[in-house]
């Protein structure tokens, strides 16, 4: 495999569904350790998918939202943490597109397409720990620690934030190297255990002006605003991929068994109760599916609009996006749970380590709380009140 | 209105939005009453919607079947009952198309066309009282009763069927007014009242061997066994509709009213326990909605296909309609089930009759057993076996 | 049968037993009528249950709350407007014991358990606008008007209550036949169609002090307190009780039928997919019946206690009827909804008017919102906190 | 603490309350590690609960069920593993009295009483590759391997079994030391991890005659049936006591959090959606716990008619605890899988091992297929026919 071949450029589907299987042979296993996946991190930078989102005019392969969002929902049917890194690599990509200008980020994306790089993520706005400091007309020093920073450890661009005194969040991109910036490690979660959502620590980080999003900014207008929305359709793919990955599993699984000594048929495959079960995964899954494209299709013609998305287009996309969020935690958690019902008591073995799919899912559904995705979508269909802008709407 | 006028015909869903208007006006009362809705049924002979999905080269509109569902599906936000026997006649204009040949139908279509022909149902193939004797080469005597004939009273057509000695099931298509042609008139059932889907009695009645569906005739093809398959999207559409409908009417209500006396806030629109359930509602109408778009799509294709539609392809349009129907049925249910519980007590008073919409789907939604939907797909998930085609699958 | 027998009286789930076999004869043809069920309420005044809850020292059964709530609940089973306006009965004996004080109330008891007087409700204290002025000493004039008034129509006693000039509820007690009484005959809704729940009117209508539950007077104390909570648990048994004739309804109906052409079995007995509903039916009256039997316990031990009762005491008889009211509004709404699932499309002919065990709960249990019972509970669990008391709580 | 202690014996629930905290202080750490809990078991050795249920005349407490059942719940409620294995020494001490008599089991309990001895389990019906052989008119040997063997490992007392040459089930009691047994001490699954349930190998084993259960042998009566039922209920109470355990865990986490930041109040506590979450919670549990309470009657009265038990009168036994079980699988999935919905994202850190309830009962519940539990309620609600005796029934 050559990341640079125009085949595979050509294919990311293609791709995305090769890393998935070599990554499908080691999953269950890494899961258990936890830590970094630094030689499956190192596949992905290999197969040109980092580049995946970037415009050809700076050496991308400028695909379309539904690609890269097909090419997450891949890799999550077999490792949602592989899955979850990936796509937070191109929502940072996405953030500068959203919160700055080209004359800004170009150079940062040529860099990327070229040379393969690896973004991650320190953001997380309700941690207040990082302040940012103005020491001159053109730098800040970036002190303190971010929790739940996915995808960090092994990055080789970092997009970074801090409070500056007044209270303004800052949102600078910088080489994972700078000195000063170290990570903790210190992910050990129940779910996502290869993401690195781990704490990190600036200590004394300069950055120049010129490294900060400051035009348009972040959540600044309706287009900037995008930017949380697609962190959230990441989650819905994820949330598919899981599901996916798990239905799959179990269906193997149950066609090669015999029926409950009770059932009325020999073979499990021909059980009723198993068959009810299995259709109703099915019937959830499509529905997931259509609303995930439903929402990839909105997310893409805002996205295209561009600057001039106006509040109300912005709403109609965090909409869309909320319905296909609550549909896919609910399915994704009902069927990695009820996988067992169908696969009975020997597919609890550690040596298979199904239950990571749970674990997972429900691990990453908590990202924010779905109760209040519910009642967005209430608000909105009785007073046609949009969802405010935020870090999480 | 004029059904003729080249405006309305080239847009039927502005017609069926004008019909539906008229026809909320009186739907809650003329529920209660049941029996025939003559002057309803006369109304959607003037609006030209008869035609809709007749080639253009017999008169018709030659409508995709994406305009032909949402048609039903506006018409069923207010009314399920005209919405069953107007879909009726639209499958059974399908039904000649699928059993017989263009040399056969082709003057059915035309005067159907030029005089807004009503077609009426008494093919219900479970029931096998209704004989069809031949008594010479070119004719036949139909002798007995059908029970559910949907739409029959009224009509202009009658698709009628026996059985002849061999037990062969056997389908014609008549002017409504042949002699020996009677109906009971006994429906009188809790939901879907005005579709008139009671008894009919065929006393020695004459048909002709031309009037017989013989070529290619019924589920001989999976082409020909698409019949049902319409049938079956036909009933999706109009539990979706029934649930828009009740959606629509619980939405409006409760934008007046004030919340609960415990509640956090004064209206209830800002109440967050009547957010959610409205939110419910919404996910689970914009997932039944893509489901039965899919469907639809799925359905196109194959009719496009035509005579060479292979068993295969018949068995993915019939998993995309049995998909889209156990979610049209589990959430027309729900949401006409749960509407009351936003609106409160003061929603229960006859006049406003708002308990039709669960006695429309809770009737309809009987049609034939969920669970075997669930059957089938679970049964094809499982060993890739479609559902044999039949009148219910 | 005779309700001053000995025998009777010293069996009163058998008397209720004998009344609901009356009652069921019955019950589909006077649902569709509505109105005042004139010649049933007649058989529960023979009977002699409306002194079951009566202490034997004013001539009545003395029968404790379990005894009372089954009698209710048996009723319930064949018809739940009976039961309502039986179990509202029932209710306002309990009032005037709570409200006022054994030398106001014993004669009343008396009266009632010698000629089996009926007493009928006009307490919504929701509706305002009845208003009720001292105009002398022992002299009161109401006026106005109520809505609800379940059991009001051919009453022998009344419950009425207005506001007076300070905003405080007074509550009376006079014969129903009083000057100035009239009733609007205004209930119609789609459920509990036989309780007369109409709007009452009040025309000067003179009411003597001593009429009037002053000593302790509504809600006043703990003790007191508990009136809302006989009537939340009433609401317990009918829902179960509907649930229960539901589920015998659909027992009996499959019991004798074939299974779907698509099952592995000839008889619907045998159909697994029909014997998982039944089951989910079973298991879940099994849970209700359970937690109302709870909920009676408990009332019955703080009913036991008398005025010493505490808030916290009081507290805990709420959660208890809060709980099983829960589980009893879920699986009534469950069960008959889903009986029809079971028993097929056949069932809905008007004839079996079997939406009626539908349609009764639906309407029921909007009483007052189920949500705000689950917010009680909740903040109960997490804060230690019991609900309220108020007339819904 | 003294095993022998008056004030203990008089107090199991106070005894196993002290148990449950020491475990509680271990038990995330133990899930990880797997294992045998030596430690822990010793604790409960020297508890003196292990002559909990054994007849006072072999110098047990005779304890009624309601109370072994509680014992082990309260363990549950932090321990599932434990619990487990715990609750098993139970049911192997009632298997001998349900398959022997007195006179062989006599001494069995009285050195058990005295000793503490704990007994385990390689009784694995559906795992037919232990061998048992009669060599002499006193002596068999058993050879082979038995799978999923709970508690088999640090027992003292082993229940073990194999199928003669005429496919007979041979129960016997032996010395867990005796020659020829060991364990391979291969459990490794996600759930229940501490319970040791892997495999054991008999390898030419020596037991006596008078070893064996022959009289009446397994499941040879309706008495002896019983059995099945005792390890279904134990079941029921693990699931209990899981779910219980849970519900504590997030109740006290919420307790101290701020509500989400769009919420409408300030603290968890009062967030609407976190109370009703919590209500659903309560409700299911007081209904689980009822049903178990239920179940257990029901067991206590077949238990105390002994060996005129009819089949009848165990199949009550029967249904009772086969819905018990269908609502604690439910519910305790339920809980296990939404305590996370209300406590967020920071509960899934690995160093609390929450996800441990969730993986206890997802595993346990597998035991035997729910569906069919539903299946046997179904049969028996349609026809009467109450499940026929079976392992798992």
């Amino acid at each position: 495999m050559n990341a640079s071949s125009p085949l595979l450029i050509s294919n990311p589907l293609h791709i995305a569904g090769q890393l998935a299987e070599q990554f499908a042979t080691t999953a269950a296993e890494r899961d258990k350790q936890g830590g970094n996946p630094k030689q499956e991190r190192d596949l992905i930078r290999q197969s040109g998918l980092l580049g995946l989102a970037i415009p050809t005019q700076y050496g991308g392969q400028g695909a379309d939202w539904k690609t890269v969002f097909q090419t997450i929902q891949v890799v999550a049917q077999v490792d949602s943490s592989l899955a979850h890194v990936y796509g937070f690599h191109h929502l940072l990509i996405a953030t500068v597109q959203l919160f700055s200008q080209p004359e800004q980020y170009g150079k940062w994306f040529e860099q990327t397409a070229q040379e393969n790089l690896f973004w991650g993520n320190t953001l997380n706005p309700l941690d207040r720990r990082t302040t940012a400091v103005k020491v001159s007309e053109n730098e800040y020093l970036f002190q303190g620690e971010k929790s739940f920073c996915s995808g960090s450890i092994d990055s080789d661009v970092l997009l970074c934030s801090g409070y500056n005194e007044e209270g303004k969040l800052l949102i600078g991109v910088i080489p994972t190297a700078r000195e000063g910036v170290s990570f903790l490690g210190d992910w050990n979660n129940m779910g996502q255990r290869q993401t690195d959502s781990g704490t990190s620590h600036f200590e004394q980080v300069k950055i120049q002006k010129d490294e900060l999003l400051l035009n348009p900014g972040p959540l600044s207008t309706p287009y900037s605003s995008l930017r949380p929305l697609i962190a959230q359709l990441i989650f819905v793919h994820l949330f598919l991929g899981v599901a996916e990955g798990a239905f799959e599993t179990a269906r193997k699984t149950v066609q090669s068994q015999k029926a409950w000594s009770k059932s009325l048929v020999e073979n499990a495959v021909n059980d009723p109760f198993t068959q009810k079960h299995f259709a109703e995964f099915y019937v959830q899954l499509e529905g997931v599916r259509l609303l995930a494209a439903k929402a990839v299709e909105t997310l893409q013609k805002a996205w295209d609009i561009g600057a001039g998305l106006t509040a109300e287009q912005r709403g109609e996309v965090s909409i869309a996006i909320a319905t296909a969020k609550i549909a896919a935690t609910n399915s994704s958690l009902y069927i990695t749970q009820n996988i067992f019902q169908v696969m009975g008591a020997r597919a609890t073995t550690a040596k298979l380590n199904l239950d990571r799919f749970w674990r997972n899912v429900r691990t990453q559904t908590l990202h924010d709380p779905v109760d209040y995705k519910y009642q967005e979508i209430g608000e909105w269909v009785l007073t046609a009140k949009v969802p405010d802008p935020s870090f999480y709407s």
